[in-house]
This record gives C-alpha cells, structure tokens and sequence, in this order.
C-alpha cells in the first residue's frame, strides 16, 4: 500500500526542486549568537529570558531567510530553545511556523523517547494534534521529529500511527555522529551485527508500512556523518529509509564521508550541518552580516556535496 | 572523595525524612484531568493553549498540596507539558517551582540525551544554569533528570558536570517498564551480559566519582518495577547507584515487584507511580475531590511498599 501525503516524498521532492540534499540545523546557542545582537536585545523585554529569546528570533528569521531558497530543510534543535525556558519554546514554535511558511521542511531535532502512552504526548506535541476542550489543535506541528527507540518498538507506536496520520516522519537514532557513539552502538551482538545494525534492522523493519511513491519510508534513521563506514552498512540493512545525517563540518564530517549514506542513485539521505552554517561569521570580522556568510556557507555546503556526488557519480542534477 | 551537597544524599535524607521511599508522578495529561476543572477553565484566557495549562497548573497545585507531607519526591513528566505549548512549559516550571517551595525533591523525567554540546544544553536547561546578557540564570532548576545514554559517554558528561557543580543527580535509562522493552534492552552481547546490563556497568563506573556521605551516587538508574529479575542483576551491578522505579501501579508493577531494588538495608530506590496517584479520582463518582483521592492512594502506596518492606525484612522505619 502506497501512502499518501507522505513524509518521505514530500522530503525527496523538496530535495530534488533545490538540487540540494542538505539542510542547515537551527542551534541557535545565544552565548554564540552575534554580540551586535544580544546588545541590540538587551533589556528589550522585561524578563531577561524573553529578551534573549527574541534576540534569537531575530537571529533565526535571518538565518532563514538568507537559506529558504538554497536549502530543502531546517533541522531545528530544541535543547537550544528549552535552555531558554517557556519563551524559548515559543521561539521554537514561530520560528517552526517561519520556516514552514517559507516551503521548508521542517525537523525538530528534539529524541524523544518514553513508554507508549507517554510518546502519544510527545507525538501529539511535535507531530499530530491535541485536544483542547472539545477541539483538536496543532501544537508544533514540524514535519518530523529524531526519537530514540531504545525501549523498543511500544515506545515508537505512537509516532508511527501520527506518521500515517498526518504525512509526518520520524528519524530512529541508529548511528550518531559524536566521538564517543561506538561505545554502546558498537557492541557485538551474541546473534550477530551491533547494536547499531540490530537499531536499523528495526528501523527497516517498523517502516514497511509507510512508504510512499518513490520507494521510501516515513520512517528514517540517523546516520552520522563521522562515521562513512558504518553507514555502508547501514545503507544495505535500511535500502528504503532516509537518512538524517548529522556531524557535517563542525563535527568532522566531509562530503566524501557523507557519500555512503545514499543510495546508487544520489537519492535517500539528508546531510546537515548547523554550526558551520548559523556561525560562519565566527570566522570574520563582521558579526552583522552573519546572515550572508550564512547563507555563502550554506551553498559551499550544496557545492561540495554535489561535486563529490558526481565524483561517486550519483548527482542527480546537473551541477 | 565525598561531595559536599550530594543530590543521592539528599534525597535518601528526604526518603528518611517521610519514612516513604515512593514519588508520585505528577503526568497530567490534559485528556484526563477532571472534567469540573476543565469546564471551570475553558475560555479562561484567549489562547485555548493557556487557558489548558491554567487549568493543568490548578490540577497540579492541588495534588501536590494533597502530598506533600506524604512522600519525599514529585517526579514530571514534561511530554504532558510539551503538549500545551509554550504555555505547558511555563506550567511545569511553576510546578517544579512550586513543589521545591514545599521541600519536595523535584525530578523531571524528560529523558534527554544528544551529543555533548547539545546536552550541555539541555543540561543548562534543567539542572545547571545559563548565562544571559553577563548574568547567570537558573532555567527550570530541577533536582534531578533522568537521561539517556544510548549516545555514549561523552553525550553525558555535561551533565554530570553539572551535577558535581550543581548537586543534582540524573538517572539514566537502563530497564525501562514498558512491555516491549526487553526488544533492545535483553538482546545478548557477545562478550555476555545484555544491553541492560551492559548500561548497568556504564551507568555504576561514571557515577564512581560522585558519591556522598551515605554511599550512593547521584547518577542513579531506572530500572521498571515490571521486571523485578533484571532489578535483582541490576542491584548487583550498581550497588552504589539509586535506582528510580517507574511502572508501579497503572503499569502492573505491585511492591513486591518492586523489592529487589532496593538494597538489603532498604536503601536504594524510589518507586513512582503517576496514573494510579493523580487520577484516582477516576474510580470515584466525584472528581471535584480528585486531591483527596490522589491523598489517599499515596498513602496506600506507602503502606504497601513498607509492609512489602517489612515482610522482606528491609524496613528501615517503623510502621
């Protein structure tokens, strides 16, 4: 049964309208954000958590702006906002709706994890809608949410049921990006594989029921960027999910690195970096202009994985 | 080394204290609130978002005044708060707030978990703090917050950074409660063992340098009351580790379940029940005293697990 609406598609025709399988990822730390900013912000509002959180506001709109047109997604990060409190996670929900109004998918980068009935919340928040006295709302409303599924498949149930519902996704934690991730994903199984092989043979197996017409499922992994060998490996046990592939740039990851994560032809995964992008006026002397460095980082970004993509001969556009 | 304002030698203090080493979790999920509270509260502010968090924050204030003498710990669970927005995070800090004002130890079971620089973050969030326009900021203050590892150490270390600073304590997902979790949790490892176990050995070596006055760590674990097999390995695996056992109750877990967490001199766990608390009331014809009924049932736990206790012969207090 193909699925309408689906998640899946909708991402690989974004992808394919931009030429661009690369998203920026919204981590908008407010100890990094412009200094011009923050002193711009400043006692602006009269509880200093709300003042720091329009200065990201401010912060996230340009950001957005200066890449709508490059880039097929936003991955948004939400520690960055709950640090920030209740008007962070405000910001988080407008500047969700920003990039939405703008055509990009949005993923809230928020691994979520729980038992059935406390997932469903969770679910209702990102994904699907709430009922508030006697009428359903959209909370969130991203297009799709990374979730942990080391309590198994009970804990995922509810994210699935909203996939199917909404035309949402979700992106299983398989292999991450960080240094240390081979210390619990690369332990060896009695029967054979890792556990981070064991995770994607889940993923495989949880997403049948959710493809859409272009072959791939609702129900993607993520794959670090650090780490190209595992995800040859992971490419074989999940041929139809996406993946979400996080460490470019900042963490170490390369465009050559990233090329195991797609399928033969170009297609199947989503490569994202935040820090190099959001903070490419780090590098300079003009902390103003950081939208426009932003957005030169974000098409470097595009060239670089499209020129080793052709290299692999995968590029699915002209370059 | 001992340190000083140890978050296990609080909470053992707050245990001791209430002779009662149960918590009641305060998961109010908008859905199943009393029904009076919501009429009372629909249309009360503009935003339906707001008028529902007031209405869970009148729920909330109630059970936790019906409590408060009775056990030592509220543990909340955020997804319910998620669900209402911005509006719902405001909610569960003033809950938080509130509870810690009626010396409630206070854990936020958010289950967190993200590369380092990411869950420095998150950890700023709930247990550290984070720096605004040059001042330092506490942004929900939590005692606690169970996290998980599935990332690896170095996705940890912030916040166990944070508890060595703060005095706060986290508690890592090893056995959770629900149903399907063995799916993962009991696969076998090459080397011997299962996941579980394998966590268990993760979660007792970095908690090794933070042990206070009465033994234990403040990087504790959960381990669900529905396997009470697992808890008996896990207590040998972690003898120095507080073990947070959710399930009890609406789960199935009973307080005989329950006793292998503890250590042999009753010590050792905090046993949390939500569902079977907070909306007791549901059993009953009259939902306007839902905090007398949530009363009630936290007193019967209590009874329960210490005549568990005491037929295991590990009751640390009279009863």
């Amino acid at each position: 049964m193909v699925l309408k609406n689906n998640f899946a598609d909708r991402l690989i025709d974004a992808v394919d309208k931009k030429k661009n399988p690369s998203s920026v990822g919204l981590d908008p730390d407010f100890s990094k954000i412009p200094g011009s900013l923050k002193k711009r912000f400043a006692g602006s509002c009269e509880d200093p958590f709300r003042s720091a959180a329009e200065a990201v506001w401010e912060f996230n709109k340009k950001i957005i702006d200066a890449v709508c047109d490059i880039v097929p997604c936003i991955k948004i990060q939400i520690a960055y906002y709950e640090k920030l409190g209740a008007p962070g996670i405000e910001v988080f929900k407008r500047s969700s709706d920003y990039a939405a109004s703008k055509d990009l998918i949005v993923i809230a980068d928020a691994k979520r994890n729980d038992i059935g009935s406390t997932c469903a919340a969770y679910s209702s928040a990102f994904l699907g809608e709430t009922e508030l006295f006697g009428t359903k709302k959209r909370v969130f409303d991203c297009d799709a949410l990374t979730v942990s599924a080391y309590l198994g498949f009970d804990g995922i149930e509810p994210f699935i049921e909203d996939c199917k519902n909404y035309g949402k996704g979700i992106f299983i934690i398989v292999k991450t990006s960080n240094k240390g991730s081979s210390e619990f994903q690369c332990a060896s199984l009695k029967e054979g594989g890792k556990n981070f092989e064991f995770m994607g043979r889940f993923v495989s197996q949880w997403g049948k029921d959710l493809k859409g017409e272009k072959g791939y499922s609702s129900i993607g992994a993520v794959a670090g960027a650090t780490f190209p060998r595992e995800a040859e490996i992971l490419r074989k046990i999940m041929p139809d999910s996406i993946f979400l592939v996080p460490g470019y740039g900042a963490q170490g990851g390369t465009a050559r690195d990233v090329m195991p994560c797609f399928n033969r032809d170009g297609s199947g995964a989503l490569v994202n970096s935040s820090r190099n992008i959001i903070f490419a006026f780090k590098d300079k002397d003009d902390d103003e202009n950081f939208d426009s460095y932003a957005r030169q980082a974000a098409i470097a970004m595009r060239e670089e994985i499209k020129i080793a993509m052709q290299r692999e001969g995968i590029c699915r556009w002209e370059v």
